[in-house]
């Protein structure tokens, strides 16, 4: 369904590659850990990666009180987020054919920041079970000096796209006999085995 | 050497995570197989992933000749390139000083489009060679036709920081004996075996 285009979200370019319904853009969103914020700095465009997390429409971002980003953005700037998960390297018998398979989303909006401790807690727990399923139960919640010093900014997911790239190389046929390797290399992002941190016993 | 700071790409929070040397930059820039391209669609910022390759103090980007990313940024608006290397998830006692290792370059400019044969060859030799080193010989060249298709932008690494956070969790000290598990969950993004296509002999 496509509910959530516009035309700054249409993908122009290969449409075929373009969807734009909330559960393909959601997929992306929850699978990638970091997303790239963009906003104006007041000199020009600036991207700045972070963690982010999805509740039901809205996309949280949170950090320092002190961050420019979370300000700017807290201020109601249009701004955008991607995320990108990055799946494999094309090789086609032809450069001009060679390509990339990724999934990324595209949200253009508008934040604001978020005040009411209870949605503000609602993002805390999102942004841990992203970073370890079970961590909001596995770590001390944040006190009240430390929820004043954490600006959580909310960003509708009205206007969102999905951009995806699955596949083997499109070689023009006249290339196909060509003496060159062609295929994908598989990318994946993995977590390895936990490494655990002991407090020295002072 | 901190030849490529300016107030804008100055690391405004946590400046002990922060680097400008043209090496530390360049190395992060060299090691991340995508960036985000932050520019202006004329309605607010937008951020599009891309395959980018890093030549002397050179940033190139290519595409297709109709990319609106290509074309707007082309004409020289200011600009922002971001990449980012994930390397863990940090778990703290505390959900506070839960964090994310990572390496990070932000490069803000203006780009221009190449026209110069010599230096299209290079940019694409230098993005085939991020593909897949060895790569530039392993395909077909690009033809006439194909060079006029694409599109090479060509950024000057001149206001460019990286930002690399890395270790264990920083917890406040009333918090080490609690009961929680604290540590970092390594994250690596690894190329699998390559799948070859072979062409369906019809």
């Amino acid at each position: 369904m496509p509910d959530s285009t516009s035309p700054r979200t249409t993908v122009k370019r290969l449409p075929d590659r373009a969807a734009y319904d909330r559960e393909t853009v959601n997929a992306i969103l929850d699978e990638a850990l970091i997303c790239h914020v963009g906003f104006d700095d007041g000199e020009g465009p600036i991207v700045i990666p972070t963690i982010h997390a999805r509740v039901g429409n809205t996309l949280y971002l949170h950090g320092s009180a002190a961050s420019r980003m979370l300000r700017t953005i807290g201020r109601g700037v249009p701004m955008c987020v991607t995320v990108t998960l990055l799946d494999g390297i094309v090789l086609a018998k032809s450069h001009f054919h060679s390509s990339m398979n990724y999934r990324s989303a595209v949200v253009v909006g508008r934040g604001q920041v978020v005040d009411d401790a209870a949605e503000k807690d609602t993002a805390f727990a999102a942004i841990a079970e992203k970073m370890a399923p079970g961590r909001w139960d596995g770590a001390r919640r944040p006190n009240d000096n430390e929820r004043r010093a954490t600006l959580v900014v909310a960003i509708p997911i009205v206007e969102a796209s999905a951009k995806i790239r699955r596949g083997g190389p499109d070689d023009d046929p006249e290339d196909l006999m060509l003496d060159f390797w062609a295929g994908v290399i598989p990318i994946a992002t993995n977590r390895g085995p936990p490494e655990e941190y002991v407090a020295d016993p002072l």
